[in-house]
């Protein structure tokens, strides 16, 4: 059971495994760093440490952003969508956010499946 | 059964339900317009037409976006992520992306959970 705000918990619609979507975005730079998921008890922790916590889909666990790598991710601010599904959390990201070392989730030529015509 | 290049639908890593999902930010502004769902004939459209095309889980169908409202999303760019279950879809956004008139989908004080506290 989670100690989640019970007018927060209320409001979210999650997955049948329970879990909404978590978009994270860079203060400083606006880029988006990486998508993960949270559950209520890792949204709980995120609002209330301002470490982001998220919920591992493959481990089943829930995992503090950089508690092993240090690359923590400090929560400046946190929104939900229209839906209710989708979170948007705008942090300070210490060091690489990806897990290959990468800036983002999303960063290499290779990871490119439409180029811009104008880039 | 999908005409998505089979390179790109081989890297893809789908959800049970056969989707990977769709962050898409403005180009003009960096700023996240919303989060939506895309199978592979949606992405093969998206990628070949340029026109946003999305999965709609409530509907079971493919919409492109704006086809009613107008509010339509030229796509500039599209990446994958690390992990091959997310897309970056980079548009250049005609009107607002959000169903209730506002910019964004995360517009709104009643949208905050968390406030920056340096704002």
């Amino acid at each position: 059971m989670s100690e989640l705000d019970p007018e927060i918990a209320r409001r979210l619609k999650r997955n049948r495994d329970g879990l909404v979507c978590a978009v994270v975005i860079e203060h400083s730079t606006s880029r988006v760093l990486m998508v993960a998921w949270m559950d209520d008890e890792a949204l709980h922790r995120t609002l209330t440490t301002r470490r982001a916590t998220y919920f591992s889909r493959s481990r089943g666990t829930l995992w503090v952003k950089g508690e092993t790598s240090g690359h923590t991710q400090h929560v400046r601010e946190v929104r939900l969508d229209c839906d209710a599904d989708t979170l948007l959390v705008r942090v300070d990201q210490t060091g690489p956010a990806c897990h290959t070392g990468s800036h983002t989730c999303f960063d290499g030529d290779e990871r490119v499946l439409l180029a811009d015509q104008e880039a």
